[in-house]
């Protein structure tokens, strides 16, 4: 069944795994009647999407990539927002739809909103999905079935409403919250434990040679799911860290408290806290898998 | 093809996630001549186990699963090796090789180790493989194909190399190491990943009703990962902490000194310090891909 998009001119900057997989979806869901412009600040990833034959058009000038579109979909690093917001500024044309797939909220409002024409409507977005690849042949058209796509507004209008329907065409389940909710559950859910994983497998890696080789052979289960996620894209998440700081330094907190508490029982050798601690913790992952989340 | 077994008849005490695994790979494998005595000291895992018809008995008395077997195999918590190591020391057939399965050895190697009359053979071993799931129901026969099996010895002996033969029967890549090198190995590629895993689920469960309602919901990638993990038998791993200790203290502290590094470098807004952390870990993933441990 071939599905009907509210925007008939849609504009893709940036080529990474989000980027791609839009690109990928729109063509995959048989979205009817839709041009898409896609660029990239790298010309070998323009040249990849280019032989991909995935985008309408892929152009060599940002300002080409967005002046006839009527949704403009920055897909580029948080830490680039700023400077893609400024080259486009003067080519959006008006009452187009500017939306974002950045991992925090509150840092690219800072960074894109002065710069967007008031003719031009900016409503920042987060799909809730990713894996471990990057660039632009690690896309695939369901990354975003199931998965949640977050639209960032105090109240809903018709805007935000014709940019969820938008999302719901490639399966997402739409919600809308607010910049600075977001920012404090992505902290928790999302940006502690890749800074964790990315420390640990660091600290597995400092370990002398001999160690350390068979940390690589030996690696057992829960190592390697670590590591899965430090192979994370890296300027991807240093700008995570970066523009989310506050929240991230205070779930940190949280967290060195907690296993500060969990060395002293290990230390003291109190086995009744220590099972009790990880029989409550098995019931997270119950709910996780009754959300339909896994 | 059927296998031929150095073992006639063998003894799984603990009927949990690896002792059915076992008595499902001896059974899948077509091991010819085999006879399995089962046991566990909770009756309603002898009961499930009996109904599965996976060992040959299922007996209602330790000492009645161990008398006649030529292999015994203690598949229980390590936290329950020296109360098995004593109820099972008298009966032990001459001549016969006991081993055990579990995750820390210098610990078991002192429980068990004192009990062993002198006629006996224990040596130590440890499957590298798990998932989160426990109890009788929850074993497979595939579990230990293409995982190490580590043994634990100083040199190899006839011994070593017919319980490594036994192993490799399941498709297991065996492997011999100390006790102390593997309490290392395990505590930075298992024990101390799980503590960090249980930990930052209960960060999250410990946030405000609201917020933990919604953490669950939009639980993304990464955090779905240390939930599984954090899913693991509070048991087996409350033993596992309060047994190897002193390594897993060590590795924390490690593991807290490069937290706290990045967590200074986040406060700094290190751009740089951050993408080169990030960047150095993606390449052990790979080597770990490339190892075939995935």
């Amino acid at each position: 069944m071939k599905m009907k998009s509210e925007f008939k001119k849609i504009s893709i900057i940036g080529l990474g795994l989000i980027g791609t997989s839009i690109l990928h979806a729109i063509k995959a869901k048989q979205i009817e009647g839709v041009t898409t412009f896609a660029y990239d600040v790298n010309s070998k990833h323009r040249d990849i999407v280019s032989e991909m034959k995935i985008a309408t058009y892929v152009c060599d000038e940002i300002h080409n990539a967005v002046k006839e579109a009527d949704l403009v979909i920055l897909a580029v690093p948080v830490g680039s927002m700023k400077t893609v917001a400024i080259s486009i500024a003067s080519s959006l044309k008006e009452n187009a739809i500017v939306t974002d797939t950045g991992s925090t909220k509150s840092s690219v409002i800072n960074d894109v909103n002065p710069y967007i024409p008031k003719s031009v409507n900016f409503i920042p977005s987060h799909p809730l999905a990713g894996t471990e690849y990057s660039g632009p042949q690690s896309g695939f058209s369901s990354l975003f079935e199931n998965r949640y796509w977050l639209i960032i507004c105090n109240k809903e209008t018709d805007n935000t409403k014709k940019l969820a329907k938008f999302f719901k065409n490639f399966g997402a389940i739409v919600e809308t919250v607010s910049a600075e909710y977001h920012d404090k559950i992505l902290a928790i859910t999302s940006h502690l434990p890749h800074l964790i994983a990315y420390t640990i497998v660091g600290t597995a890696s400092d370990l002398e040679a001999d160690l350390k080789n068979d940390v690589i052979k030996f690696s057992a289960s829960g190592f390697r799911d670590f590591t899965r996620i430090a192979a994370s894209d890296p300027i991807m998440w240093r700008d995570v860290f970066l523009n989310n700081s506050e929240a991230v330094l205070e779930m940190l907190q949280r967290f060195n408290e907690d296993l500060s508490d969990l060395q002293k029982a290990i230390r003291k050798k109190q086995g009744q806290k220590l099972h009790s601690f990880f029989s409550r913790t098995r019931s997270i992952r119950k709910k996780i898998i009754e959300a339909g989340q896994i």
